[in-house]
C-alpha cells in the first residue's frame, strides 16, 4: 500500500465574489496547488471534485469535465457530493485510488459560488442538504437544525451560549494571521452575545457566513513525490466515512454525531493512531455547536465537555490541541464544496510549518481533518502526518 | 485482485410517473436487487448512488443518505454525478472498491424524477449537463447539440436520416418484449421518418424519451459470493472511464467520442479482451446518432460504418452483435441518474440467461455497457462475463 503524499495545495480567498464563477475559482485555486506542488499538469490521472449547489447558484451540472478543462488538465473527472462534506468524500476516494496503486497523482479539490445568491436564497439552497419532505417542507434551515441540536445538547450536558460565545471568539482570533479568511477580525464574547439572534440559541456570529471559493490538492503516491524529488513532508496517513439518516428526527440523539464518530474510528484506526496524538485539528464548525459536537466525536474532548473547552483554553491556539487555527469555517468561511479540501490544505500547511499559524504548533507532526455534510448525515475525517520538517 | 459478481439487479418500470419520488422509486429498485441477490441488507458496507437533476427535481441533494435510508441498508453513502453517466461513474468506482478489498459488497445505483418538470421542464433541467455559459445562454439544448453531431457525421461519412430511423425501429423491436421499458411498441422507418422534427436532422422517434425510474445493483466480491453460495455467475471484468471538453466547440471532431474510445480502451484491456469478444452490448443512445458514434469508439463497428449497422441488420436482435437488447435508452427510457446502472443490470440479465431477449444471445459469454455523460464529456464502459450458466 502506497503512502499518499499532500504535494501542493491551492486556495483562493474566501469570501464575498458574487462575480466569479465557480470554474474562475478553481482554475485559481488549481493553478496554486501546481505552482506549490511542482508537478506537471500531464502526470494529473483523474480530478475528483465536490461542488454542492452548482445546478441552483450557476445552473451548472457536469462539472467534472468542466473543472478539468478549468485546471488545464487532461483526465477523467467525477464531481462527488455530500452537501457541506462534498470535497471530503472526493479527497478520501482520492486517497484510496493512490493506495491502492490506480493512480500516482491525482487533483482533488472544490468550489462553491454561493453569494450571488444572496443570503436568502443561499439559505434556501442550502436546505436542499436536509430532507425536502420532511424537514424543509416544514421550514426546517440549517441554522434552525443546529439550534435543535444545541438546545438538546444543553438540555443533557449543560452549557449556555456564552460557552459556544468563546469558539466564535477563538475562531475569529485564529483568522486574523490567514489572509485567505474571509472575516479577518477580532470579536469578543459581548459581541457574539448581541449579535442578532438567528435561531434560539444560536446568533449571528455562531453561525458561518455565506462564502464563494475554491480549494485544491495534488495528491500524489510516495513513489511519485520521491522520483521527482517533491517537497512533500505530510502524508495522508488515515481515511474514513460516515453516514446517518438525513433528517434530524430520525437520529437517536440530536447531541451526537455518529456519523462523525464512525469516520474518526476508521481513520484513527487506518493510520495507527489515536486521539491522543492529534496536535491540531480543522473541524466542521459551520456553527458554534458543530465544533462541540466534532471534537467529542472525534475523542478529543469527552462527551459532555466539548462545550467548555474553547473557554478553558484547551483549543486555542496556545491551548493543548487548538482547533481550527485556520479560524474554521466560522471565520475562514464555507463555500461548501471547497471546504473538505481547504482543511487538508490547512492541516497539511500548519503540519509543514508553512502556515501563519504554524508558530502555535511548532512540534505538531499529526493532525485532523473532519468534513460534515447537512446535520452530519455524511462525515469524512483525514489524518495527516508530517515526517520530516 | 478480487473479482467483482453481479449479485443481484433491481429495475423498476421506467416511464411517466410523476408522482413517485426519487426515494420511492429507489427504494422498489433496491429491494428488488436484495431480493435477486439473496444477500442481507446489513452486509452492505457501502452505497454508491448516481443521480443528476434531484435538486432541480426534487429540491432535493444530499441524496446519498437519503437513499441508503431508502434501501433500507446502515453504511456511508455518497452520491457521483456525472450528468447522463452519473451511475456508470458510480458502478466503475464499486468494481474498484470491491477488486482492491475495501469491501465485500457494495449496493451501487441511481434514480430520477423527471417527468413531473414536464417536457420543456425536463428539457431545460438536462441542459445543465452542457456548458450553462457558452452553450446553455446560446440556446443550445440536448436534441441541439446530438444534432449537430449527426450533420458533422452525414458531412464526413455520408448516410442519412433514414440509416438513424432503423435504429430507432430497432430498439422499439427489442423493447417488445422488456416489460419494464417505457414504450413497448412497434413502429417503422416512416413512422420515424414522419414524426415531428425536434432539430434536424433529428426528429421525435430519434430521441429517448423524458423518464422516471430507478435500477440497483447489488455487487460483491468473489469470496463472498462462493462463501454465501449465490447465484452470480456474471462478473464485471472491466472497467474504464473517459473524459472530454464539456462544451461541443471546444472538441476537435464532432463525430467522434473521444472520452468513450478511452473508457472502452481501458475497460478491454482491464478485461484482458478485446471488441471481436462481444456478444452483447447495451450503449448510451440517448439519440439515434449517440448509438452510431458509441458503437465507433467502442469498436463494434469501424469509424464511418456505424451508420449502417441497424440498416444492415448487424446489429439488430438476430445480427453479429445485437445492441441494445433492452430497447436501449431509446425505447426502454432514460431515467438518467439511473440509466448507468440499469445497463448493468441488462447485461447481467442477457448474459445469465435471464432475459426476455436472451434468446437471441444464447451462447452470449461477454457483454459491454457504456454509458455517456452530456455529449460524451463523461463516459464509462464495463466489460461483463458470464462463467457459467
Amino acid at each position: 500500500m502506497s503512502d499518499v503524499r499532500v504535494a501542493g495545495t491551492g486556495l483562493t480567498s474566501f469570501g464575498n465574489t458574487p462575480e466569479r464563477t465557480g470554474r474562475d475559482l478553481f482554475a485559481e485555486a488549481s493553478s496554486k496547488a501546481f505552482e506549490d506542488s511542482g508537478v506537471a499538469r500531464d502526470d494529473v490521472e483523474g480530478l475528483l471534485y465536490g461542488n454542492f449547489m452548482g445546478e441552483l447558484s450557476e445552473h451548472q451540472g457536469h462539472q467534472g469535465p468542466l473543472m478539468a478543462e478549468a485546471a488545464g488538465i487532461q483526465a477523467p473527472a467525477t464531481r462527488y457530493e455530500a452537501a457541506c462534506a462534498s470535497s471530503g468524500v472526493a479527497v478520501r476516494d482520492a486517497v484510496k485510488r493512490i493506495r491502492n496503486g490506480e493512480e500516482d497523482v491525482i487533483l482533488v479539490g472544490g468550489a462553491e459560488r454561493m453569494t450571488n445568491l444572496g443570503t436568502a436564497g443561499a439559505t434556501e439552497a442550502l436546505a436542499i442538504a436536509a430532507d425536502d419532505l420532511w424537514e424543509v417542507r416544514a421550514g426546517m434551515t440549517f441554522p434552525g437544525a443546529y439550534a435543535l441540536m444545541a438546545k438538546a445538547y444543553f438540555d443533557e450536558f449543560g452549557g449556555s451560549h456564552e460557552d459556544l460565545a468563546h469558539i466564535a471568539v477563538k475562531n475569529h482570533e485564529n483568522a486574523l494571521n490567514n489572509e485567505k479568511a474571509q472575516y479577518q477580525s477580532a470579536i469578543d464574547v459581548d459581541d457574539v452575545l448581541d449579535a442578532p439572534q438567528v435561531s434560539s440559541p444560536l446568533g449571528l456570529y455562531d453561525s458561518c457566513p455565506i462564502s464563494d471559493g475554491a480549494a485544491a490538492v495534488v495528491l500524489t503516491s510516495e513513489d511519485y513525490a520521491r522520483e521527482h524529488d517533491l517537497d512533500a513532508p505530510v502524508a495522508i496517513t488515515g481515511t474514513g466515512q460516515g453516514g446517518d439518516r438525513l433528517a434530524l428526527h430520525d437520529r437517536e440523539h440530536l447531541a451526537r454525531s455518529p456519523a462523525a464518530r464512525e469516520a474518526g474510528l476508521e481513520a484513527y484506526d487506518d493510520a495507527g493512531v489515536d486521539a491522543g496524538a492529534i496536535d491540531v485539528a480543522e473541524v466542521h464548525d459551520c456553527f458554534t455547536i458543530a465544533e462541540v459536537l466534532a471534537i467529542e466525536a472525534l475523542d478529543l474532548e469527552s462527551v459532555g465537555e466539548g462545550i467548555t473547552a474553547a473557554r478553558e483554553g484547551r483549543t486555542t491556539a496556545d491551548g493543548e490541541t487548538p482547533i481550527n487555527l485556520s479560524g474554521g469555517l466560522k471565520a475562514k468561511g464555507h463555500p461548501v464544496g471547497a471546504t473538505g479540501a481547504s482543511q487538508i490544505a490547512e492541516v497539511s500547511k500548519l503540519l509543514a510549518g508553512d502556515h501563519p499559524n504554524s508558530k502555535y504548533v511548532a512540534d505538531a507532526t499529526t493532525g485532523i481533518a473532519h468534513n460534515a455534510g447537512g446535520t452530519v448525515a455524511s462525515a469524512t475525517v483525514h489524518i495527516l502526518e508530517v515526517s520530516d520538517r
